[in-house]
């Protein structure tokens, strides 16, 4: 069914409407009008802007907000995360990828990268719910290349299992990161991506120890060990980079990789740093914005996170006018990474993905719309969230969110984690 | 009116009912009933917490959120700010803290610290709107002793427009901060809290050069500066204390005073340093949470600020373990600060002042419902806001909300600061 929203304003104040045919904008502008069969969104004090995109989650992992939080981070994973997980079914992961899409359609987010296990049933909820996803299973051999038979085994039968969901949900390779995944089997990964076109996802220096542990396995430097083996192509997402120094910069810069910060993650685990996002921004990288999983953050509202990547690198710059709010918006509808598949831009012939925000809230009041988006709002301010022509949200209700929450606490009181 | 609530939860799960008789609570418990004529508030599917303590803020600057931000202090200040309030009238003043208390209403807020201009104004638009605050002229002289009695008259003349304005509105002495105003008048302020017993809010070592200008004018670092004027009593709320050091903590300690952190504006304008949180309670110093100004935060949503003051602290001490949920979630409803009037727990005879939480919004579950509320959740998961006993808001809808909105814009506009 096509759609159209009238009634709505830009940014600016102007009127605009939109008729978007086949999940693809047909038409904008003040004077497009609905045509007969038309689904319709009412536009009426709604501001009408791109949505949001997540370049980095563990989407499933809402099943673990709150679970054992507070703790030092491998106390954390060792104790409570990984045996939680060594339970997890696939409807396990179906319902916590389901809650996970409702609080990011909630709260403006059209896309998301997701790594993690059982990406099938990932994939499911993703279609089930709408929006778009990059989906990747996350491989580890824990840099024993004996294991690398298998590690390659559970990625292709990954890519198998994903080979038939798209558009909207999109396979890619997710090693694990540096430190858990051999070379023989990152090497193996690049030449995967190279050859099938698939992207890369994965974890790059959150943590200090992965540069040391690099060092001395390796004899290089994060960067040109990555750029050695092909893995810092213009199809690689690279999560955190808050250890990258100069060597990275020029090597992720070199390759075209994304780099995706995760502010609030960092700050709530307690990473050490603070993402250098001046130099990677200096060096031309492309940068996003993610939440990570949600039981590190524990949101999954960009709203929040978009003011926190600003007010973080504010501080660590000692100077207010670091990362102005027109800027930090620009991240989080992934203008500055178009590799993370956002729509900053609604244009005729762009994919129709937008939401409606309710410029009547309070806190977006009374001007200055972007810096409240940024400084001001949380994603409540968000009424209705579109996906490929597709409305998820109306009236900031979501169908089936009794049925996901009810489902994502079963499985949750299943895995002995509330 | 009396008001009785019904079918609500405890965080622990358990149902609870509450009945609030001439504003305090009467009743508590599983069994309590309503009576005839007592106004009534569902509580299916919510649950029932405490109100939020805004420490420290300048309600009215609602007006300019958003207004030249992104720029460095003195600069946003001197250029922009200050000629702007320069233009403040009565009217304006009012439009703005009535915006404020709107979204501290929606936000769950239901106390907050106050300075700035026009008082009266504040403390009409306080009551009108139905929070609680206390209320202060920001008292300077610009370290001129000369502009002594202008600043002693301006303070006199504000204790008495607020005389009347009791219980929910309680006026303050509110001298700006110790490089501000002189050591006479300083002193003096300290003289009238006492003789008076009118509490005293003061900014507190938001930026380094209160701590050198002090040393440099006194010879003296500000806690013992400010303990021999006998400003450091449990009747002085001091904002930020981002500088204290020893002599500070001890000073402060001993003197009894409450210290009100504002890490989201301290990040915004990068003022170079973290409130140094860990030695402060170690120290014994009662603290509480602020927004401070909607201009340099952009917001005055507790819950989000909740969650910026456990991240950083995490961040600064490098150690996820600081700052746990429940301590972080205590400090906002002003548990650790009894002198600024929060009601943190909920027992007959205390003041019915309350929320009613969303505890069906997706993001606070599947379990573990403290640490979402201060990791996960926005101030929209608050679905009503109940203050000596008077709804604020219900379904989380308030009273006159439009037409607040609708005449703060036009106050901006007036000011020109769109």
């Amino acid at each position: 069914m096509n759609l159209t929203v009238t009634g709505a304003h830009l940014p600016s104040g102007e009127p605009v409407a939109l008729r978007a045919v086949d999940g693809t904008i047909a038409a904008i502008g003040a004077d497009v009008t609905a045509e007969l069969g038309d689904e319709h969104l009412d536009g009426t004090d709604r501001v009408l802007l791109p949505g949001l995109v997540n370049g980095h989650t563990h989407a499933a992992m809402t099943l673990f907000r709150g679970f054992a939080g507070d703790r030092a981070l491998m106390d954390w994973l060792e104790h409570y995360i990984w045996p939680a997980e060594a339970r997890l079914d696939a409807d396990d992961v179906y319902w916590g990828t389901r809650l996970a899409c409702l609080e990011m359609i909630r709260t403006g987010t059209i896309a998301f990268w997701d790594m993690y296990w059982e990406p099938a049933a990932v994939a499911r909820a993703v279609t089930d719910a709408g929006l778009r996803a990059h989906v990747g299973l996350p491989l580890i051999d824990g840099l024993d290349p004996s294991r690398g038979k298998a590690l390659r085994d559970d990625a292709l039968r990954s890519l198998d299992e994903l080979a038939d969901t798209g558009p909207r949900v999109l396979p890619c390779l997710a090693p694990h990161g540096i430190y858990t995944v051999s070379t023989d089997s990152l090497a193996w990964v690049a030449e995967q991506s190279a050859t099938r076109d698939v992207p890369v996802h994965l974890h790059y220096l959150e943590i200090e120890d992965e540069v040391t542990g690099c060092l001395d396995r390796s004899g290089l430097r994060p960067g040109p060990y990555l750029a050695g083996l092909g893995l810092l192509t213009p199809r690689v997402v690279l999560a955190h980079g808050v250890w990258m120094e100069d060597a990275e910069l020029g090597a992720v810069a070199a390759g075209g990789a994304t780099v995706v910060t995760d502010p609030v993650s960092n700050l709530k685990l307690a990473v050490g740093r603070v993402f250098p996002y001046g130099a990677v921004r200096a060096a031309g990288i492309p940068v996003g914005l993610g939440t990570d999983g949600a039981s590190s953050n524990n949101g999954l509202d960009l709203f929040q996170d978009v003011k926190v990547l600003s007010l973080l690198q504010k501080h660590a710059a000692n100077d207010p006018r670091v990362l102005p709010a027109d800027e930090a918006w620009a991240i989080a509808t992934g203008a500055h990474a178009p590799f993370l598949g956002g729509v900053p831009e609604l244009v005729s012939g762009a994919p129709a993905d937008f939401v409606l925000v309710r410029s009547d809230a309070p806190e977006l009041g009374p001007g200055h719309l972007t810096a409240n988006l940024v400084y001001a709002a949380a994603g409540h301010v968000v009424d209705a969230t579109v996906v490929a022509g597709r409305v998820l949200m109306r009236d900031g209700r979501v169908d089936d969110e009794a049925e996901v929450r009810t489902k994502a606490a079963e499985r949750a009181a299943r895995l002995g984690v509330l």
